[in-house]
């Protein structure tokens, strides 16, 4: 079967290779789509970030040259032993994360902290592929009702809902989203779908405020030509910042837009960064962080079987893996106006 | 009346001043006791941090000179019109926060955050003054059973109040305090006060880190010989890190101290700093923050009144107004021994 696979930065290559029959407690996936997320972009430009190049994930067992890919959906091909709940024929999303199942944090049920955590797809070979082995675990059933193109975008939706359930947003408060990939603007759908009404929407790219603000949010500032902070402080500030861009001036901007005992939540990633520890302590702020998610798919797809929710407007493209590179990674890389690009590895499970 | 004014950094002096009756609204506190504030202190060293030069506050009207000190007790000796439920003769503590009372804040409560907030004793004349004229809504009653000398503490454990419940901490979670001024200190005493078994103190001074574990610390780590936040890995982590110094280093420590999903809080005052946010946001990290108290002076006096809290434990000398300079701030400047120093403006009022 053909896998796009890392070999290592700007070398991903379309590979033909073997498969075998799934191990044990393991799921075959045909996959009918699979997203490219940011993390992706990040691995095939300056990689390795997260994909193990020397010892194997103690989860996965694997390591470069690895098939990319974690968001995804399909159709399941085969079964390997001790699976139950599953058939062939079911149609599945993917929540891609390891976990080891024993460690404290597993025993929790905050598998997202798990001690061996891992993405398939970075840690483990993904859906760039015409089949992937998955965990059982890992697994979602879809409803009819939901579409396998709209189960594709689950994954970076569920990093949104899980970042608006670690906030202590509620109903009646503000919130500002700095940063608007395809994160930050399903923060933007879900927070309105949530009942919450005063959500700012803060980027550089006009047409990417232009989709905020057909997903919710009343406000928005392009950061080009306006000084945010000082703006949002002209109403006494906001309640709650997400910081979705990864970037010291987006921090900066999210800090000093809240109201006194407001709450920033840092979604996006960064290395080392600097803050205001006084301005911080004096105005009783809180920095909270989000990383991944746990238990939120159940909730997602019973939003898009009820309708509520329509995952397809971020999806501005769809492409075959063949051209994976030059239509979906190299387009998003040049073109602030692509969101969510999909690809589809089997032709035949693409959807209208 | 005599009167321990700031002039400068360096200059306090032993004012002698007259006094006017109290305005409408205030009342006339004749002050037992008044202890030095790490506050107080720095404005000595190095102020004016926040005390008024320029322009008056806009609550208090004061600017430099003024009376220092913020934690104060005494007994009522005089009332301005339009005061109800205070007589003289009455004991008093003071809870020294300014609130305008008609922002967002005062009106939600939270008047620690008001606008214009502000401390009697840094923004207007405080307690270091054989009178003090004072907001009837800063003063609390004090039941027979609560000593003069034990409701001067009550400030500062006010801070340490609130900065728990500003946490998250929880009977059966693991907490440290890394700093061991009176605040970290009374962290730990009230933290043991209520419930929490597993508190690790940090600090470089032996004769804090011996006070510490007499209050309740089960664990005491000299910062000088240890990686702390490598001792505390070891069994995992801890849930809640309490920074009480107001340094990079601390703060460093406290951050990597963390469990995956644990919570910093930081108590004390730094200006610009430095954080790994990849660290932050790969942990799903908190870093929070208190400042001042709103709402805890009740539980407290119950504390007191309960015998459950001897909040003179903190205490290490207690001086004449005479001398508090130079057995005072300069002792403290110059001692780690000494912890709570308190001043006695009316030797009249001295207890045993």
């Amino acid at each position: 079967m053909k896998a796009l696979r890392w070999h290592g930065a700007r070398d991903l290559r379309l590979d033909e290779l073997q498969t075998s029959a799934p191990k044990h407690g393991e799921v075959e996936v045909q996959v009918a789509y699979c997203g490219i997320c940011g993390s992706d972009l990040h691995e095939y430009l300056d990689g390795p970030h997260s994909i193990p190049t020397h010892e194997a994930h103690p989860i996965s067992g694997c390591r470069a040259p690895l098939t990319l890919g974690h968001e995804f959906s399909g159709v399941v091909s085969a079964l390997g032993d001790g699976v139950e709940g599953f058939e062939i024929g079911d149609r599945v999303a993917v929540e891609p994360i390891y976990r080891c199942g024993h460690c404290l944090y597993c025993r929790n049920g905050q598998y997202n902290l798990c001690i061996s955590m891992g993405f398939i797809g970075l840690m483990g070979d993904g859906g760039f592929a015409e089949r992937a082995q998955v965990p059982a675990y890992m697994l979602h059933h879809l409803p009819d009702a939901v579409s396998l193109r709209q189960a594709v975008v689950l994954e970076p939706a569920a990093v949104a809902l899980h970042a608006l359930r670690q906030s202590s947003l509620k109903p009646g408060d503000s919130c500002a989203v700095f940063g608007l990939g395809p994160i930050g603007l399903l923060l933007i759908m879900l927070a309105h779908l949530r009942g919450i009404e005063r959500i700012t929407a803060v980027d550089i790219a006009p047409e990417r405020l232009r989709l905020a603000h057909e997903f919710g949010a009343c406000q928005v500032l392009d950061a080009r030509n306006l000084d945010v902070a000082q703006h949002l402080q002209r109403d006494g500030g906001i309640d709650c910042a997400f910081e979705a861009a990864g970037s010291q001036a987006t921090l900066d901007a999210a800090l000093h837009s809240l109201r006194k005992g407001g709450e920033a939540v840092l979604v996006g990633l960064m290395g080392e960064a600097r803050f205001d520890a006084f301005h911080l302590v004096n105005n009783e702020l809180r920095l909270i962080s989000s990383v991944g998610y746990r238990g939120v798919y159940a909730e997602l797809i019973e939003l898009l079987a009820s309708g509520k929710l329509d995952l397809d407007r971020v999806v501005t493209r769809c492409v075959l893996l063949e051209q994976a590179v030059s239509a979906g990674f190299d387009a998003l890389l040049g073109d602030k106006a692509q969101i969510k690009v999909l690809v589809n590895p089997t032709p035949a499970l693409a959807e209208a």
